[in-house]
């Protein structure tokens, strides 16, 4: 699969210079939206359906500083995938050196904001699963 | 009316190692509700009767650049408020110098899409209208 | 020129489900630095020399709201090229319609804050010039 | 110590009509600069002294949601200060219950980039040691 590139934005820099650590975060869930476009299931269909998909985790290490106009490629990694939850990878990097590895656990809710099992969407649970054993 | 006041966040510095022009437009939403929550008429009491209000049009001026520990004082008022659309007009200062000025113009819409006039919501006009004439 | 394309994000949108009007402001300028790379003036180029380029005004007209997943294609013009100062025009569309309108004004600053006119930049000057006779 | 307050600004919601999960981080380094001011270590006096303090590791659990216009009180504790690194802990919550904890690991740098041990200010050492031990 293509990795995901983000060219950092001047606005997402900070008085340090650098990248700010919050935005991270929202280079993740472009990243996220991203694979779940690559591997056909685009996240809007689920919110068509009803679904929502809060982040239950986080966590984030920050390896190397970025900064405009670094262009920073994203690969994503399904960690884990169970039937209420699952877990991404991630690792940034810059020119090839890692710069940013971290991981985010999701859920889906449904209306009535009740935890909905992966296993009421069959194909994208078998693609995650498939892809958690690798 | 005491003026709203923003501290600068470090979040909102950019590379310049100045307060993100971008930010300025979030710091007159941050004071615009506090405006509404002042004179009575919270903004999230619109939101439960089904009214969105969004922005029609903006202007910023960047007088002086502003930075990380500043504190913004902001005075907001009622530049114009028709039966359609009302305009805001903002100032912002730090220790006494002005830093920018802007307006924000917007509208009611209610759950059709469709624009709301405010007479039907004659204490909200009436008070709004009161501060256009001074 | 190629027009700029922007994917709106997800943590561009707002609690009324469409892009928060401060997002726009960031997209003039995720286009712009795209444009001066394309006129092969790339900002950062600047930068390096100890220049700035806060900005100076902005108007914004919102004429349709977007949201997540729509693809925001930016047309980038040079409004005005003074000395001193310079108007660039924007015109964000989504599927041929337009979304919203804008202008950004701009000067630079040396490293002692003091205004440096184009001038000093004499094929920048000349093609920025060029581009508003157009 | 008083706990910091942040109110939830509109344009911090996102389309699922709650807070976006990135704006977690930044309120949690709102108030640990206002955690610092308040034990007599403001950030930027750091700052002034060359010092850049980068973030190294974040974990974020969210609990439950927020959404505007909720305020959430952030209490803010010292879990480990050693020579280079401290971590900070945050609960957060809205009328009492919980809704988000999290830590961030920093450390200081200097201005050619290389770590500088916390004992280089032994005020500042000396009082997140004590935080550490409660």
């Amino acid at each position: 699969m293509l990795p995901y590139c983000h060219k950092v934005q001047y606005y997402e820099t900070d008085k340090m210079q650098i990248t700010h650590h919050s935005n991270y975060v929202r280079i993740m869930e472009e990243a996220r939206i991203d694979f779940f476009e690559k591997i056909g299931f685009p996240y809007h269909t689920f919110e068509e359906k009803g679904i929502i998909s809060p982040v239950v985790r986080l966590s984030c290490e920050y390896k190397k500083t970025t900064t405009y106009p670094d262009e920073i490629t994203v690969e994503v990694s399904v960690a884990e995938c169970k039937k209420l939850k699952f877990t991404l990878a991630y690792t940034m990097s810059v020119d090839g050196q890692t710069v940013f590895t971290g991981t985010s656990t999701h859920c889906f809710l449904g209306e009535n904001g009740k935890p909905v099992p992966f296993t009421l969407f069959p194909a994208f649970y078998d693609a995650m699963q498939q892809r958690a054993e690798k």
